[in-house]
């Protein structure tokens, strides 16, 4: 079984930090100066240790093994989110260069670009199997600023790359290790997480339009207030929602806007964006028959509304031999202290699960806290949870 | 008695509609050039009725008499809100300009500038009474685009002008008509709504402080949502209101505010602007000390919540005699077509008050439109609104 060297493991994941760092943090948002000159950094370190790396005309860094036989496909992303965690995508990426030095010949190494979204939902990964088009790519701007997604291609230098499709006839499977973002496993005091599947995400954009009218001179028996409709229905979800959903169900209403929203005003429209997670169709369809029936009832008050779903991913079932083997090596170094659990964040091994099988391991997120500068997560706890991705991926290699 | 000119003050006011005509409506922003030419015409018109009009440093315009005797001060203000009406305010002001016509000697007219609050709180009106301080000039902005005040002043030509005061001893009192802004006088089929007093605002911001966390990773049972804690103060205000408010009491929430305000983020913090009008000082009191006890509940939850007064207008009476002969008045142009009622909008009416005995006279808006390009009123309500005007005018002089 392989033996990763933690302190060069470490090492690299703090030489990484320096890129963009911000306060405890990093700052390294996609396409950036900072984050292009980290992944010419990370494609160096892929070189050294044996790789054939290349950044395509997305910006993922592949490096692929000259060796012949069979392969893992090992890797997360590298930009992180503006002013937030040094750890996030970064940890699973120098776990895959690990990998790749204490099994040699056996691992290629991706860094997806933009997991983040900074211009799009998936974007490295989605490419690499194929399911971007010049289309979309044209129509992408900055979340932030608006930028053309092409612009910060051609100021990256990529304009002219073509983009690298991953082969599944080249790989077993493909492992993505992550921090877990949740303070489960703290809560429970374990140290592995092996992820079964990562949850389906669906949005929904509720409407009501209302009366925009005079805050004093329109009498509260005419009024027809977009505001307070809205806000009875979300006091509706916060009632209803438990009833339907599953033990690990989430939901969040994270937008509400009343417009044209000043004091003076009786708000004539009002939206919110009403989010479900749940690793189950069923129940996620049970959430979402449950919410179509509250906006059924609001509608049928003074204010129309109306629901739309604006984003909906499904969820995506790890593969069992390799969560199998994530067990019996988690068994191995970490007894007892590994549990199996869904994914609540989207990761790029949902789409890489697409093409082949894949699999995930998390390690714990101490205070829970991530996409924050405070993001964190033991010393011990990233070596320990790299090594049992090694003899899990020696373990698959070898199956 | 006096007996006004209809087609004449239906002509001012078509061509006071002219300047920054909008649609069916008007765009007459304060100190914005059209607002400008206004005021200059404005002026012009007040020297033609025998006045001696003066624009003075914040854009009021007076139209003084040079005759002895006592007068009344009659008027509004004449600029409108963004793409609003064409009504509101104009008519105050060509009320009191056809007054000044058919009981010459007796009246001043003034048109008070901002009382919209492009810049300010009712500035024309309170700089005449003395209530404005440089200071408060020199920190005004504009509330769209943030012009400095004293920049508009001087692109206005205003710079160099002293600001007049109104000088008490001069009046008898003010008199000021409105279109009514809400659809009470429509509804009960009246024409003419005697203000009795004009109610009190104020406005509250309540803030939530949360947990911001991701949406995905963070389980319903450790959330510390701002915008749940929120929502469900919104729904207990639309509770507990109506046990404490008077019947003509309203209250508004007109913005409602998560941060950050992302789909997949759980609201670290909420923040809202709940608005309440009443005629009765001691109803607002009562629906303060509900409203403090709700936060007061809702602090002791899982957000902890604060709540600030950041708008206080005191109700104002209206003074009985002139309201009495108003009342005579309408009594003898439209029998058992009008009423007696409070002011649920804010005038300058309430802050002449200060200086003197004050009254306002209401004209009915079709369907309860007002700051909207559909405002309207009917040219014979007009009309009729003006005479009753007149005659309560040359009463009050008499008396």
């Amino acid at each position: 079984m392989p033996t990763i060297d933690g302190a060069r493991l470490l090492g690299d994941l703090n030489r990484l930090r320096d890129f963009g760092r911000y306060e405890t943090g990093v700052h390294r948002p996609t396409y950036s100066p900072i984050d292009m000159e980290s992944r010419h950094w990370i494609a160096g370190r892929m070189a050294e240790a044996g790789l054939e790396p290349e950044i395509d005309g997305i910006g993922n860094i592949l490096g692929r093994s000259p060796a012949p036989g069979p392969k893992l496909l090992v890797g997360s992303h590298s930009e992180s989110q503006n002013h937030a965690g040094w750890l996030d995508g970064a940890l699973g990426v120098m776990f895959g260069l690990e990998l790749a030095r204490v099994l040699p010949g056996q691992i290629d190494v991706a860094a997806w670009a933009d997991e983040e979204g900074h211009y799009g939902v998936f974007l490295g990964s989605r490419s690499a199997i194929g399911d971007v088009t010049d289309a979309e790519i044209d129509a992408c701007r900055n979340a932030t600023q608006g930028k053309p997604l092409r612009t910060a291609l051609a100021e990256a230098g990529l304009a002219d790359r073509p983009r690298l499709r991953v082969d599944p006839a080249r790989y077993r499977g493909y492992l993505e290790a992550h921090i877990e973002q949740g303070d489960e496993l703290e809560a429970l005091a374990l140290k592995i997480g092996i992820v079964t599947s990562i949850v389906g995400i669906w949005t929904f954009r509720v409407t009501f339009t209302g009366v925009q009218n005079h805050a004093g001179t329109t009498r509260m028996a005419i009024r027809k207030d977009a505001g307070v409709a809205l806000v009875k229905l979300c006091t509706a979800i916060e009632q209803r929602m438990p009833e339907v959903a599953g033990p690990r169900s989430v939901w969040t209403i994270g937008r509400i806007t009343l417009s044209p929203g000043a004091q003076s005003i009786i708000p004539g429209g009002a939206e919110m964006l009403v989010q479900m997670r749940d690793a189950d169709p069923a129940v996620l369809a049970r959430m979402r028959t449950a919410l179509h029936a509250l906006v059924a009832e609001a509608n049928a008050g003074p204010c129309p509304a109306t629901i739309e779903q604006i984003f909906e991913t499904t969820p995506k079932l790890m593969a069992p031999p390799f969560r199998a083997a994530l067990g019996r090596s988690a068994e191995r170094h970490a007894p007892r202290l590994f549990q199996h659990m869904p994914s609540g964040a989207g990761h790029d091994a949902q789409i890489l699960a697409e093409l082949m099988p894949a699999a995930m391991l998390f390690v714990p997120s101490i205070g829970g806290i991530s996409h924050h500068i405070a993001e964190d997560t033991a010393p011990d706890d990233i070596v320990l949870g790299c090594q049992v991705m090694a003899d899990a991926a020696a373990d698959i290699l070898m199956g």
